[in-house]
């Protein structure tokens, strides 16, 4: 069994969250200067280890392993969310490059074939998986032409300019060279804390359904527009809110997950009546079915709203379809999680996307989950214990190496 | 009976709407250079009319009249909210004005005393009535250390001496001078024009409670946390907030009016769980036992939500009681209206707070109403048609006669 060297898999991950540090966290946006850092950083360290390392036009880094024979593609991305955790996407790379190493030190895995890769932008700084659909062939020039910073508006031409990387080739992935893709990465939620366990099996990547609601009433003083006279888009927008949390209860299944994640009223003073309203809402499962029932339900209540003295516009703004991983792939991650951490380990679905959907258009993925401190991400607080990286990081190994070696499960 | 000159009106209504002109309305908040300009340009006209005017350390514009005798105080207020209305408070002074003019140019009405006061920032750019209260000796000297601009936090001591103002003695008013105040505004809702009436005589102004309701709950990934664990203070506001909107209508009177003029929901992004969540709500109503009777609903449905998962902070930001308007100025309004208006006018409150609520503690108060347009104000849109503008400055000049005629009622 190959052996993880833990002193090393923990003073890497370290290392690499020191470039760009944020109190106990990291800010390393996609294409910034810390990020370009840690790119040359994770090169340095692909190299030292004995890959073949290189960054593409998109940013993506990968490190070939050499000889030939079928190999595993281990992964993850490297940037962060703003002023976001040390893990997160870091861990699922530094956690291909210890298992490559570890590869390297043992005998029974020697011509087992690892490569390692960081994608660009699945934080989604500028896009929407650029790095992994890069990588797959699946973004188009005139896609970059068109990106540009979701905060700053910088274009993303522009920034792939500054970051030394316009002009430099797309790496597409070599055709028949991956008989399959693993990504591990924190779990981003308190489900395997809440249940003591140690390592998440994912069964599938969450479709989302991403909406924005507008509402359009008529703007007048609270003070002296009686009830009847108002069109109060405010309250049109609290309505239909409450409306979603009582039905969609009866409708989701037992992962759906739906969101409200931003409201605003304008123009939102004290004593004035909000003429506009707007809320962001979201909703999420695993089963099309499931999404299409609670789509079908959200047209019901805003059909509803519409009978209000107020006008209603549900726009859909994002929509990503579930994405179900490898049977074979979880299979092995759930022996190699059961022979380190007996009956400590679970199936479940991933709520976040992940560059594991976007790799399952063109090989099998499989994804791990190590147990996320208080269930925190994206923020400084994120962490895991070194003892669940370790263990982590062994569970991927053994993985790695029934597959390759093709243990029959 | 004094009569109005509807051109003389009119023209300095536009002339002092010239000043800090914005769109087609005005831009004059308190003590900018703008309003400085304007209260310059009405001590001008005041002087050419034969008041005799003066500013004071606050900024109230106060044109006397000679004689002896009994007199009534006319105005209201020319600072503007932000790029808001022409008419607002300059019609209640500029009214003030020409029903002095009238006077002086109409027999029967010599010797019947007018002064005119314009106050400073009824519009609360620094603090809450700061002009009338200053005129009725209620408000002392710490608390005009204490204000600051709510936009900008300009001290409220800075602005004075910017505005030439520091140093002033502050002017309070004669005991036993005034036998009431009038004031004169437009609606600023759309009662009048919806029913076709030219007049409201208000019968009191509406006491408000104003609310800022805070909800703490958990920040969270909004894919990865199942519902079950999340503790989302989004949705703990739009449960009250629709309760509210359930339970309101079935306490309140006729005449009361709720509002939720603001939502805020932290940290506001499409896919993070909500864990700070404020509104701002305010009620209003003429009757201080319905007022108490919603303010006991509001923290029943308070302690409701905190059965739920999530802590809430009920703050009691602010607190006005209802002012009744002086029974005998009603009917010389009343009356008034009915000669130049005969069935087109009606009792109502104000939904609005005014000067007038402030003067009503020192002496008896009442105000007119003349139609809003649509129902607009605190908008450059906000108008009334120079019809409805004469009409109501003559049943203010003929009810100011006859209170200080002593015409029995």
């Amino acid at each position: 069994m190959p052996k993880i060297d833990a002193d090393r898999l923990i003073r890497d991950l370290r290392d690499l969250a020191s470039i760009g540090a944020y109190r106990t966290g990291v800010h390393r946006p996609t294409y910034s200067a810390a990020d370009m850092d840690g790119r040359r950083w994770l090169i340095e360290r692909m190299r030292a280890a004995g890959l073949e390392p290189s960054i593409d036009g998109i940013g993506n880094v990968l490190g070939r392993s050499a000889g030939s024979g079928p190999k595993l593609l281990l992964g993850s991305h490297v940037e962060t969310q703003n002023h976001a955790g040390w893990l997160d996407g870091a861990l699922g790379v530094v956690f291909g490059l210890e298992v490559f190493r570890a590869f390297v030190g043992d005998a029974s895995c020697a011509g087992l074939g690892i490569d390692v890769i960081a994608f660009a932008d699945e934080e989604g700084h500028f896009g929407g998986f650029l790095g992994s659909r890069s990588f797959i062939g699946a973004l188009d020039e005139a896609e970059i032409d068109r990106c540009a910073n979701k905060y700053d508006g910088t274009g993303l031409r522009d920034a792939l300019l500054s970051a030394g990387l316009a002009g430099l080739p797309r790496v597409v992935m070599e055709p028949g060279r991956y008989s399959g893709y693993l990504e591990a990465h924190i779990e981003q939620g308190a489900v395997l804390e809440a249940a003591g366990e140690k390592i998440g099996v994912v069964t599938a990547i969450v479709g989302s359904r991403q909406h924005r609601i507008v509402f359009n009433g008529q703007q007048n003083h609270a003070g002296t527009t009686p009830m009847a006279l108002r069109r109060d888009a405010g309250m049109a927008l609290v309505r239909l809110a409450a409306a979603i949390g009582e039905r969609f209860s009866d409708i989701a299944g037992p992962a759906t997950v739906w969101t409200i994640g931003r409201i605003t009223l304008e123009p939102g003073a004290p004593s004035i009546v909000p003429g506009r309203a707007e809320m962001l809402f979201q909703f999420r499962d695993t089963d099309p079915a499931i999404l299409d029932a609670l789509s079908t339900e959200l047209d019901r209540l805003v059909a509803n709203v519409e009978k209000g003295p107020c006008g209603v516009e549900l726009h859909r703004v994002g929509t990503s379809t579930p994405t179900l991983m490898d049977a074979d792939l979880q299979v092995a991650l759930s022996q190699a999680a059961e022979r380190h951490a007996p009956g400590r380990h679970r199936k479940m679905p991933s709520g976040a996307g992940h560059d594991a959907q976007i790799l399952a258009r063109a090989m099998p993925v499989a994804m791990l989950f190590v147990p996320s401190i208080g269930g925190i991400s994206h923020h400084h607080d994120e962490n895991t214990s070194d003892a669940d990286i370790v263990l982590g990081c062994a569970v991927l190994a053994d993985a790695a190496a029934d597959i390759l070696k093709g243990v029959p499960r």
